[in-house]
């Protein structure tokens, strides 16, 4: 078991999610190193450090590159959490580091982001990862960790996997809450049951917290909705998600700690919003089906409008 | 005709649409005077300037009270052109001065702004009027007029009107294109057909002008639906709207020069907006016939989130 207690991983997207994690994976025992761009020089020389209300850590990756050709190893895991936008490609970007037996967890937002890399190396085994936490990076090299920190993590789209529960093992020794759900693809079909409404609100409510979100009935009732034809959609592709599990999201996002959205905060900063992978593929899935889904349409037209600014090559 | 060409009329709402038109008013012979609030001391000493593209002007009204006990006169007309705010009664406001034979002149946004005067004042002539102007108010006693400025008048719900007439002569002798419409409540519901959609996405676009709100797919497409679920609630009250007349004002704003709505402006200057009016009134019928209209609720739960911080007494 020395190789399942030390692996090797390559990180690919150190922005929040994947170095709070990945900095918790190397406190486990994990070799993992990471491929870095923007941030390169002060990740390489300083690390990433992480200010977390489980108690601040240092994340000092074995290797920094910035050009995935310079990492020579041939990993047990990619982790790839880059933000999920039109112009970035994962399957491209992992493409010289994808060995025979390297598990790719995708550790992202939204809905069908295991698609392509799945159809790039049908050969590989894909790990889909969701994290219920509220972490933000507040510059290169610095992560804050401000609440939760859940993991759900299975084999995609469905299955058991010995790979998936080496991971789970790491995390849970390094203190993370991690689930093995056999079932990760309706995992992430429930988590986007909360991100679907109130990820656009923040955003279109001019930087809306959850309680103003959840403080009038014209906005309880669009959250609702949204959340309704999530469920509607997600129960077409045979993953259930019943009226009690929106009814809990609902009452326990009404007494959460008012907090800011991870597409608020890439608002604020004027980076591009996640809007495909929340809005955009559902809704081309939907369409797909010959299903009409007027909430999310609305929300999603009003985003593109916003993230037309922030995406100017398109 | 030496009342029906200088008739009395007082001005309730110094706002930016009612002073501009009752300056041409004036400047056409009527006599003039306004009830004024929080600008009033500026108004009275200096009257309001006009800037407009169809050449500036300046408005001295005869009288200017900020009481409206102070208002002496028997007005032929009283035209209420304040802000259509939960918080804001015309009917109230006006009830000391509405004489026997007073036209109430409601110059104001939205649907449904006659009714509680119409019921306030069952003896009394209500008229309605559509402002399509691009105006604002720069600051107190200033005003700026950028584009547009056509009326629709008419007595409300229709029929003729002998005193519409009147105010349509005076308007054309200031230069101003009126058009008397003995069908102005079907008017009012063709102007929503542009005020529901791109008012509220200009604001929750994050100040998107009608260029950005026309520029991709996504937006025109909710922009189109929003006119057609105002349609089809003004088709089930009489009001017939046509798919072409949809695609001729979509056709329309595509190429009008880009400029930002008097919801933007409301927005961006803090002030409550005319959620109300545009969305909220139109909702409540469709809700009392039984129709649901889901893109304008989408809106509706957006702009409530962001007008609850600027109305904080409700």
């Amino acid at each position: 078991m020395s190789m399942s207690m030390s692996p090797e991983i390559l990180l690919v997207g150190t922005g929040a999610v994947g170095s709070f994690y990945s900095g918790k994976l190397q406190q486990a025992g994990a070799r993992v190193s990471a491929l870095c761009r923007s941030d390169y020089e002060i990740v390489k020389k300083s690390g990433i450090a992480v200010k977390s209300v489980w108690g601040d850590f240092h994340f000092m990756p074995e290797l920094v590159v910035n050009r995935i050709e310079d990492y020579k190893q041939k990993p047990d895991y990619i982790i790839v959490s880059t933000k999920v936008l039109p112009g970035i490609k994962p399957a491209s970007i992992i493409a010289p580091a994808v060995a025979p037996g390297t598990s790719i967890f995708m550790l992202q937002n939204g809905i069908g982001v295991e698609d392509p890399v799945a159809a790039a190396f049908p050969k590989n085994e894909i790990i889909s990862g969701l994290a219920f936490i509220c972490v933000s990076r507040t510059s290169y090299g610095r992560v804050e960790h401000q609440d939760y920190g859940r993991l759900v993590i299975g084999r995609y789209p469905s299955g058991p996997s010995e790979k998936a529960g080496i991971l789970e093992a790491l995390f849970k020794k390094s203190g993370v809450p991690c689930e093995h759900d056999a079932s990760v693809a309706t995992a992430r079909w429930k988590k986007l049951i909360w991100n679907a409404p109130f990820n656009p609100m923040s955003v279109l409510g001019a930087g809306a917290d959850t309680m103003e979100m959840m403080g009038n009935p014209a906005s309880r009732h669009l959250a609702k909705k949204v959340m309704e034809e999530v469920a509607l959609l997600a129960g077409r592709l045979g993953h259930e998600i019943t009226e009690a599990f929106i009814q809990k999201i609902l009452d326990d996002t009404a007494v959460m700690k008012p907090y800011k959205t991870s597409m608020l905060l890439d608002f604020e900063n004027k980076r591009p919003m996640e809007v495909e992978a929340i809005l955009g593929r559902p809704l081309a899935i939907a369409k797909d089906l010959g299903i009409s889904l007027p909430y999310m349409e609305s929300l999603y037209g009003l985003l593109t409008i916003i993230n037309e600014r922030f995406i100017p090559n398109r």
